[in-house]
Parts: structure tokens; sequence; C-alpha cells
């Protein structure tokens, strides 16, 4: 199998990565440049309508997009150690975190991106004040995601999981384009510390 | 346990309904009214500090948030039949299709309901420029929808599946607010029929 992996900060490509390394799964990897706009060329659109990396490419040609589904593919043949949780109740509370992720921290970094930062200005129609207003939204959920996690270690309990590496990704990408986590948060700053010095972090 | 259920046409509980309805369990509900500001209660806050339905409450007090973590843990409960998929690559397809409903169909239609409706006009700071773009960016999506499942009965592919729910309570609402599917969109339109024509589309 190949995974086409991108050569920038973006976060969804991040999570696959760092996915592999807490497995310690080896792929070959094919390294797509956002920059010079090879997701959008023929060829990677004929894989993926979306034109969104990261995707996985099985032995049979079967294409595989969407990095929380390329990860659960993965987990599957490589359930050890579990990042999506192996009782039903466990999974489903890392299942729960990763949603919450995905759909308030992540999508209001996005659209901050998106609607607000000079480099996406140049290939989308931006709707600035939306999009300026996504600075605080996403800064008052890290303020509730640092209300919710006080006295436990990782995001959706006592182990490490995919809701950790979705946050760090989100957090990551957040500081990079200029919204930092509020200073007060002090639990999510220790929670991020601690991931952050786990190996598999460069990834 | 019990679900906290909503008394409206929101999506995400209607996710839940549907899932019980084709897995055939019966479970203790209780009903939330939205229009009522019931889960803004500091009661229901305590079990979901976001203040969103549905939940469920296990018999020992543990609250379980998401509508897609709780159709993960009856599933993985109830496990016929199946919704999220059995094998591995089928599994993973499903996610990835439900993925893509989720943050690219859902959330578009959803920030039209939040910056353009009348309805939510009352109760959040409208972007309204910019809810109404994505009106067209919905329509856009269903067309690029009818292009990837044109020759398959589901949307993840032979079976039903998790996504065809979520993908099911998102153009129902998307309905509902005013954003038809585009009329050219054959093959959504004929997925739809066929989905709402099960016995539990009327959950």
């Amino acid at each position: 199998m190949i995974l086409y992996d991108a050569d920038m900060p973006a976060p969804n490509p991040r999570r696959v990565r760092i996915f592999l390394a807490e497995k310690g799964i080896e792929i070959d990897k094919k390294s797509v440049s956002i920059i010079q706009g090879e997701h959008k060329a023929p060829g990677y659109l004929a894989k993926n309508s979306l034109g969104q990396v990261p995707i996985l490419e099985l032995d049979d040609g079967t294409i595989l997009c969407e990095s929380t589904a390329i990860c659960r593919y993965l987990e599957a043949l490589h359930p050890e150690p579990s990042l999506f949780g192996a009782a039903p109740l466990q999974s489903a509370m890392i299942d729960m975190w990763n949603r919450r992720i995905e759909l308030r921290l992540f999508s209001t970094i996005g659209m901050y991106w998106v609607h607000a930062h000079p480099f996406t200005a140049k290939v989308v129609k931006q709707y600035t004040d939306f999009g300026k207003s996504n600075f605080k939204n996403a800064q008052n959920i890290m303020r509730w995601l640092d209300s919710e996690i006080g006295g436990r270690e990782f995001i959706a309990g006592d182990t490490y999981s995919i809701a950790d590496i979705s946050a760090l990704c989100s957090i990551d990408f957040a500081g990079f384009i200029g919204i930092p986590v509020p200073e007060e948060c002090a639990n999510v700053l220790a929670w991020h510390k601690r991931v952050s010095d786990r190996p598999s972090a460069p990834a």
C-alpha cells in the first residue's frame, strides 16, 4: 500500500503520520505538493475527487480517503496498541471526543484558515468578518476543552487515542496560523506538552 | 439506559432514532424540548456541557454524547445488522463516507442554518453573506455526491450503513430549512427515495 502524504503542516496528513508512528508501522509514502497544486492535478483527482490529502492506495488499487478512515483501517490490520479503544464504552468515548474535536475545534480553526488567513485569500472567496470571528470562537472552544480535561491524562480518558492525535494536529495547526492556546488554559497546555513529548509528535 | 432525544427535525437525534429502528432496538427515551431551551438548562448542561442532544445515559450514570458515538456503542452491543461494517475495508469505507457527509455536506448545511436562517437569527450573531453562500455550496456538494454514487445502491457501497443515515438526516434537514436537492441529481434523488422508503425513515 502507498500513503499519499503532504509536505505541509496540514493537520489531516499529519494525523496519519502520528498514527503510524504510534503503531510503529512503516508504509511507502508518496509526497503530494499542496503548494504546487499537485492535489488538484487530474491524476490525483481521479483517485480522490475532493482533491484532499491523505489517501491510502491499497495493492489492488482500492483508494481509501479521509484521515480518520485510513487510521481506522490501519487499526484493524494492526490492533496494538489500540488507538480507537477496545471495549465498547471506551471505544465510544474515544469516538465522542474525536467527533467533538473534529466538528467543534478543528472545524472552527478551519473556518478561520479558509475565511481570514492571507494565504487562503489567494484561492477562495473569503468572508473575512465571519472568518475573523472564528479566532475568538476557537479560543473559547480551547477554554471549554480546558474545563473538560482537568484531572485526566488524555483527551478521552486514561489512555492515548486518536482523539489526542486529532486534538494535537488541530491545536498545532491553530498555532501555525496564529491562534494560540489562551495562557489560562493550564490543562490544555499541560496535555499539549505531554503529547508533544511523545516520540510520535514530530511526525 | 436512557436516550435524551429531541422533539425537532434536528438531524443528530434523528440519526440515533433511525439507527435504533434499523437495529430493532427499544430504549427508554426522555424528550428534551429544544424550542423551550431545555437543552440549555443547568440539569442538562451538567450531563452535556455543550448542551447538545442526543445523549445516552447508561445505568451507572455514565454519559455518552455525540450521535455517531452513541450509534457506535449500540453497534458493539447489538452487532447485527451491521451498520458500521464488519470487515476492515468495508468498515473503513463506511467511515470515509460518513466523515465526508458530516464534514462536507452536513457542516455546510449547518452553516446555512446558523448564519442565514431566520430562526437562528434570534439566538446567534449571524454573518448572513457567508451564511447565504452555503446554499450554493450545499447544492454543489449534493451535485458532487451525485457524481460519486451512480451505479450503487447506498452511499458507501452495496449495503445500507450509518453513512446513509447521516446523509438522509442531512438532506432532509436541508430540505426543511429550504435547500432542496437540485433536480438534475438523479442518483441522489433515487437514493433518497430508496432510503426514505425503509421502515426506519419516519423515526
